[in-house]
Order: C-alpha cells, then structure tokens, then sequence
C-alpha cells in the first residue's frame, strides 16, 4: 500500500477487527521515534504479531528491532504510507511537527495517534491542524514506564477521534488496556498530568510513612504490601465517595470529619517530629484543613478541601 | 466464667478455633466503649453469632445493642469477667486506664485487645503494665471507619503478644482482616498513623487532579475509577519496587530517573497555575526532587526522596 492510492482504500480499510467475529490476520501497525519508550511500544506490536513498520530519526535505533521481524522505513513518508495507524512517540510536540513537516498529502486519510507527552493545549492544536489536513487524530498518553508496556499494570489513555480508537482498538491493545476519554483531543494529556501529581503525593506519602514506621525498626518491605493495600481498598473506596461529593459540591463528614482528620493529623505531626522526619508534605495537608475548620466547616468531609485547592 | 476461676482455666482457654478441624461455637467477647466505633464492633461480633458482653460509662449507648442480642454488663469488672478477650475502644488511653483503674485482680490472666487510638509510646507503655499484672495484651488499630467495619476493605492491624492474635483470630476477623505486626505493641499505632498519612498525601493528589481535569470540564466521577486503577496498579508497583531500594539505600532510576519526573512536575505545575489551582502541595514534591537533582542525584530514582526526608 502506498500513498498514491485512492484515499478511502487507504489505512481506515485496515481495521484491525473483521466483522463477524472471525479472527483478522494481526494488522500492520507504524511506529515513529525509537527512544527508550518507542522501542516499548514497536516490541509489544511485534510480540503480538503485528507487522511492524519502524522509523527513527537517527537510524541505528532501528536495527534490533529489524532483528526482531520489524520493517525499517527509509524516511518519515515511507514510514507515513507503510500502512496501518502510525504511532508517534517522540521527543515533543515540536519534535513531530519537525518530522511530520511537509508531509501533508502522505497524511491526507491515515490515522496519526500521537503518544508524544505534551500539554492538552498542544494536543488539541495538534488535533485541529489535523483536522485541517483529513488525517485521523487520536491523542495518547502511556501510563506505564517503558519495561511496563504490555503488561498486566499498563494502561494508555487517548483522547480525540473516538472512531480510531475503536478501530484499531485490537492493535492498540498489545500496548495495555486502551482508555477511551472521548473527544476533546486534550483530556489524555490532561489526565496524564493529573494522574502523575496523584502519584507523585502517594509516593511521597508513602515515603514518609516508610520513614516513620523505618524509625522504629521496621522496614519498607514489610511496611509497603500493607501500605498498598491500604490504597487500594480502603484509600479507593473514599475518593469512590468523595467524587460524587466534588461533583456535586456538598460535603457531608458522616464518615470522617475534618475534626477527626485534624486531630489524628497533629498525632502524624507530632511522631513525624519526635523521629526528626522533615513535616513539609504533612504540614501542607494539616494547614489546609485548619483553614476549613477555622472557616466553620470541621464537621465536613476531606472532599471540602477542593474548595481551597481550586479557588 | 468468673474472676475467682483459677487463672489457667479462664479466658486463654476460649480460643476461637478448634483443634482437629471442627467448627466450635461462636467464642464470646466483651466491647469496652460504645461509641460509634464501639457500636460497630459489637454490631459485627453479634452479626458473626459471638455471645457479646458490652459496656459504656454511659449505660444507654447499650440499649439498642442488647435488642440485638448483646448482654450490657453492670460495671467493668462484671465486662472484664465475662469471658472471652476484652475488646477495648474508648476515648484514648487515659480513658481506658481510668475504666480499667482498680481492676488489676480481674484483669490477671485475662486478654484485653486495645483498639483505643493512642501513640506507638502509649501502647508500648501500656504493653509494660499489662505484663506487670498477667495480662495478655494485643494493640490494635482499626485502617476502616465505623461504617466499613466487618466490610470487605476493613482491616485491623495488631502488635503486641502474638499467641493473643493466633488464638482469637477467628473472632477478630469478625471486625476486618486481622494483620500481625509481631510483638512490638508500637508498632500497629505507628503503622495506623503513617498509613494515615498515606492516605492524606493520596486524597490531597487525587483532589488536585480533580481540580485539574475538572477545570477543562471532565467530571470526578469520570477521572476517579481511573485514579484508583491507576493507584492499585501502576502506583503499588512503584512502590513495590522501591521498597527495596529505601530499604537498601540504593536508587538506580533506571524505570524513571528524577531528571525525567522533574520536567514532568513542571508540566504539572504550569498546568495548575494556568487553571488558578493552588499548587502548594506539587511545590512541596518538585521542591525536594530539585534538591536531589541538584545535589547530583537526577539520574536516581524517586525513592532517593528518602533521603530528603529521614535525614
């Protein structure tokens, strides 16, 4: 398939699921930028059979994958036209535009999803100069560092044209478990960047307790099985509660008052303290909630604290 | 079953489970404290068929309790005597020394499970006096709030004499998957504060992501379900790995080095100011990895923050 032929018989004929329910041939998929992440992304295609196109823009990335049953293409527009979604991840939303660059008519009709990591306003002025040009935009955001890819813990969230990814959802899932989050081209890098400052605060707090319960002899693999299932279960079934709270602004402490959050918080202060572990990241937490009770609302849930977060 | 029984044919011989394999009848128990986590326990004990004594300073919190079956007793040596482990949540521990003040015969040879909130010192403390009048005694800490008691996320961490837990495993696990944190009665406390911690450090992430994708219109109740996969998944993982390097002071970032979630958290905190969000809580976390990377370790992993923390 090249990029002369008719635009309709061209890559969007390629779904990669055959109705009927009969099993398709695994369909050919491209991969642009062979970094450490790209690489991930071209070796889970070929370990669940896809033929692999691969391009990267110095070409000895190229190669163990080409020993592996990957296609090297000779330049972005063979890559462009080999067949099959093109799967960007490069450097940045920069970087592709550089390599995208006068390849317009090669583009006209493909499917571009761009795993590339940038700020939602980037992606959706990506998505609109696609639009401009009749290419098939889906954003993505990878939520797995690279060794994760394809495994059990890995998910890829995409926003942006909900047809590609329901058309080449098989392809997509030798990646990890695709997310859809609809139309809006901005909201995977959105999510990818709200989910990160969720991990970052857990780890951080967990950090510190493995620096708590560490004073007093214990270690971090001892602590930590607990400490995730703590997460997990009890930690996932608040936020479950506390969302509908968010939404909907009314925040009712039947279960944890701020009061009782802000007693047990001087205790975490105070141990914290008496064992020389730094209290930055609990002082944070301990001065926001003083300021909703001292603004009349300890009988609340911690859902009350979005008020102070976001103004 | 009364205190003037000889000591070895008293409470110790009520273990819940039966040699050999056979199902024995419901042991009893006694709830000290009836507040709404005091209630909730007898509740699950009487729900799980245990012959429940309770007791409360205030004798009317037992009422509703002694519809469903539970005997109030009179006084706390009359709760103390009636066989079975003492179970004990009062207000601190002041509270209970007062409650338990006086009582030293009656206590001899019995086993009192003190689920009372209190500091790692507290508990150690009481441990001590505990052994100095032959009192069996198991620290507790509830990770659950009264609602979720005997729910499928509550669990109860214990320390303290460890043949107290293996013997009255079966009526415990009435409250929550009971876990053993060995002999230290300090340490279940000191585990319920730093996971307290963890779960603030969460709650306050996961709100800001509730900010931020709430900003460009995406409801909680959409990004929460992906929040706490992402928790229970890719976070634990995090977690699971770096266990082991707080554990043995080395932090190869080889998944994820400092430099690369120190763009990634500049990402984050553009994207919070750009949408008026208070980024105390991102400045806290980009504060410490630039001091990290600063002092030359930007290729080492997250879990390098240790280091930051426990000085």
């Amino acid at each position: 398939m090249t990029h002369e032929e008719p635009q309709e018989a061209r890559p969007e004929a390629q779904a990669d699921t055959a109705p009927g329910g009969t099993a398709p041939a695994p369909a050919p998929v491209t991969v642009l930028g062979l970094g450490a992440m790209g690489t991930a992304l071209a070796e889970a295609f070929l370990a669940a059979g896809h033929p692999t196109t691969v391009w990267n823009r110095t070409p000895g990335k190229a190669e163990p994958l080409v020993g592996r049953g990957a296609v090297a293409a000779p330049s972005p527009e063979a890559a462009i036209t080999a067949g099959g979604p093109i799967v960007a991840c490069v450097l940045d939303y920069d970087a592709l535009s550089s390599v995208l660059s006068g390849q317009e008519a090669a583009l006209s009709g493909r499917t571009l999803v761009n795993l590339t990591s940038g700020s939602p306003e980037q992606a959706r002025a990506f998505a609109d100069r696609a639009a401009g040009i009749g290419l098939h935009y889906l954003d993505g955001a990878i939520m797995i560092t690279p060794p994760g890819i394809g495994g059990p813990d890995a998910s890829v969230l995409y926003s942006g044209a909900p047809e590609v990814l329901a058309r080449h959802r098989t392809v997509l899932a030798a990646l990890g478990e695709p997310v859809d989050l609809g139309p809006d081209a901005g909201v995977a890098g959105l999510y990818d960047t709200a989910l990160l400052g969720l991990m970052w605060s857990a780890l951080s707090g967990w950090l510190h307790g493995v620096a708590l319960v560490g004073a007093d002899g214990v270690r971090a693999a001892d602590f930590t099985p607990i400490a995730t299932r703590w997460l997990s279960g009890a930690v996932a079934g608040f936020v479950g509660r506390y969302a509908a709270q968010t939404d909907t602004r009314t925040y009712p402490g039947d279960d944890a008052s701020l009061d009782v959050h802000l007693a047990a918080m001087e205790h975490l202060l105070h141990a914290s303290r008496a064992r020389g572990i730094d209290t930055t990241l609990p002082e944070v937490f301990a001065d926001q909630v003083r300021r909703a009770v001292a603004a009349g609302h300890g009988g609340d849930s911690y859902a009350r604290l979005i008020e102070v977060i976001a103004k």
